[in-house]
């Protein structure tokens, strides 16, 4: 597996283009005859792009894709129905495909009517803009970022066991109110590989579960969320290798949506392993990921053990204070082109805090002075040792600022 | 059913009374030979005066409570049940009881050993100035805050069906990490009734279900909350006119606490009504009132009926956004001596925002201007009809404001 650049032009067949005015902004990617796969927001209010692209998607098929900033057209009744129609048909018309094979996705203020006016024009130009190249795919990622500070796009290559190479390319929007099960989120892939729609969506659940549904921001849940994957099947067929860097394409666009959180000045990973099962290593480091106390304490660089092993205890994960251990480690930062694959648990510079129930950062410790030193990095991992299995699983999330509440106090006009 | 003063001392045959040094406290109620019940933290990490006041309340007495704030006693090991055992048996010599008699709470920062040193002098202090007045319940009250900004007590007296009439008071101590199923939470409530451990247990369940467990601050949940009452007996048998007024005391406690939630500057009730069950009405008043986006949408004062309707969509709760109803409303302080008794819901001076799906107060409306009016106020209630059913539930809680993060990013030390 290596990384590559290109986002979702990195695959061959693919095309994408941006335009933005004022906040409202419309991305698109095409990505020729394409099998394609979804999975969409839980939440009971759903806006009308996913109620449409709920429907594209039966068929198995989705060619290209249609976005939009600024308004996430939802509790908007019949016209938001048939405004998220109307942006589909105009695309579907352009590459003369069906308006079942475009997908529509929306995000930015909920309840107010999309300014059509706005958006077609928007339409228009990136549809006239359309490449094969890395800065098409950029225009495609800037123009759907809503509280984003920075675009975000990645893209893989592997070889398949039938030796051909598969390149999987993705942009995704995060930031605003990302929670498990996915929050304000519109992300798209792009990739060559060849496989049916039935295929796609099972690798793509699989991708999903290890990577957007264990990221948390602020615990809230969007109407908006979609993540849509275009398969144009020129490469080689479906397996492993494919699953594992799909597995990797979607946590590293997690990770960047959990880094640029709303108001985020740290990011945070949280491995919790040896737990009894895998649910309990998933609910523990929800738990403490999700945490305001434990994300407060981030942003204070405060090394508080007793909220970490606080929100274990509540998470509903099977624990036992006298056996749990927690360490915490200073993270490689995994953006600005210093991109590693990594291969091994790197176990260097990780200073354990509590040892099987025992404290070891008290005052006047060397553990807690390391412990503090560490808790001033900008990327920090928070390792939990439950001890009572052989299950692990990882949580992405980032602190609690001033500036969160003053993003969300302030976000409506 | 009337409100009277007091607190704890409300009550004939309670003594109380509390010291302080710097960041320590320690507050002792005693209420004679009392049956008594008593819920706990549900967190898998309990602190040492829990396992304590567990073990105690099996016999179905405790006459007497010896609380301290500034250290929480949890995560310290054997030594922490001892010293806590230590703060039973002083006082338990004091009364001449078992030290079985006596529960023991805490709270405060986690992982440190009891300063055994200044809380035995503060357990001294207290137990030579205990009286039954307004004072000594002050004191109590006031030696077990944290970081709330004010004390909190209460006390109603009813007449009972049997013709006589029984008091209750009660102090508590919130702020902190509030949460259902209780957060950092010590309180304390004593009662003349005649009651059986078992009957007392099955009505405070019943309070606590409508009161301390919709109160939400920040979603964390404590290792050290514990609510005890204590009921001495003098008075006549316990009836559905005591559960009345026991239900209306741990409201008026609960929404003290959510008012004094950790740098809040609002409080705010939601009431979801005509709920297809009561837990799709609990659900959904909980998850809008935990929502970080609605807390700093009240935070700046902006009716944003997006998120609250988003946050019932996500609750679990069955819902219909083409049904749902939003309302809000400016409460009347509950607080500064102006308490009373609300005997029906007064629908004056409430704005409809979303009506069966329609949104009302959008731009240039009079709906959106009086409902910007309300978000100005420091207490606000919404109201969100599910149209789905006949049931209601309401929960309790604050705004997220820059202070939260504030004291959160800071409080270790």
């Amino acid at each position: 597996m290596k990384i590559i650049s290109g986002g979702v032009c990195a695959v061959d067949g693919v095309l994408a283009s941006g335009a933005q005015k004022g906040k409202y902004g419309v991305g698109i990617i095409f990505n020729e005859k394409s099998n394609a796969a979804a999975v969409f927001t839980s939440n009971k209010v759903v806006a009308a792009p996913v109620i449409i692209t709920k429907k594209s998607i039966e068929n198995g098929h989705i060619s290209a894709i249609v976005a939009n900033s600024g308004n996430a057209n939802c509790f908007t009744g019949e016209k938001g129905i048939s405004n998220a129609y109307h942006m589909a048909k105009t695309v579907s018309k352009f590459f003369k495909i069906d308006s079942d094979d475009v997908g529509v996705g929306s995000t930015g203020v909920i309840g107010r009517e999309m300014p059509m006016e706005i958006i077609n024009p928007l339409i228009d130009e990136s549809l006239k803009t359309l490449e094969n190249t890395p800065e098409g795919s950029s225009r495609a990622a800037e123009a759907i970022m809503t509280t984003d500070t920075f675009s975000k796009e990645f893209a893989v290559e592997t070889t398949l066991e039938d030796g051909s190479v598969a390149k999987i390319g993705g942009i995704t929007k995060g930031s605003g109110m990302i929670a498990p099960n996915m929050g304000t989120m519109l992300s798209y892939i792009t990739t060559d590989v060849k496989a049916s729609p039935e295929e796609l969506h099972k690798a793509l659940k699989e991708a999903v579960e290890q990577s957007f549904n264990m990221i948390i921001v602020d615990g809230d849940e969007s109407t908006n969320d979609m993540l849509v994957i275009m398969a144009n099947g020129r490469s080689g067929k479906i397996d492993e290798n494919f699953q594992e860097a799909l597995n990797f394409l979607c946590q590293m666009l997690a990770k960047m949506m959990a880094k640029d959180g709303e108001g985020a000045t740290k990011f945070m990973e949280v491995e919790v392993k040896n737990a009894y099962s895998i649910e309990d290593a998933r609910l523990a480091s929800k738990s403490i990921v999700k945490s305001p106390l434990v994300k407060t304490a981030l942003f204070g660089a405060d090394p508080n053990w007793g909220r970490i092993v606080a929100a274990t205890g509540y998470s509903g994960a099977k624990m036992d204070e006298k056996i749990i251990s927690v360490s915490l480690k200073t993270l490689k930062s995994f953006l600005n082109h210093e991109l590693t694959i990594e291969t091994s648990s790197d176990d260097k510079n990780t200073v354990k805090i509590v040892d099987k129930g025992n404290v070891l950062a008290f005052e006047n410790t060397k553990e807690l002075s390391d412990a503090e030193a560490i808790m001033k990095n900008k990327d920090i991992k928070i390792i939990v040792d439950l001890g009572l299995g052989q299950y692990s699983a990882t949580a992405y999330g980032c602190d609690l600022s001033y500036d969160y509440v003053k993003i969300n106090a302030e976000y409506t006009t």
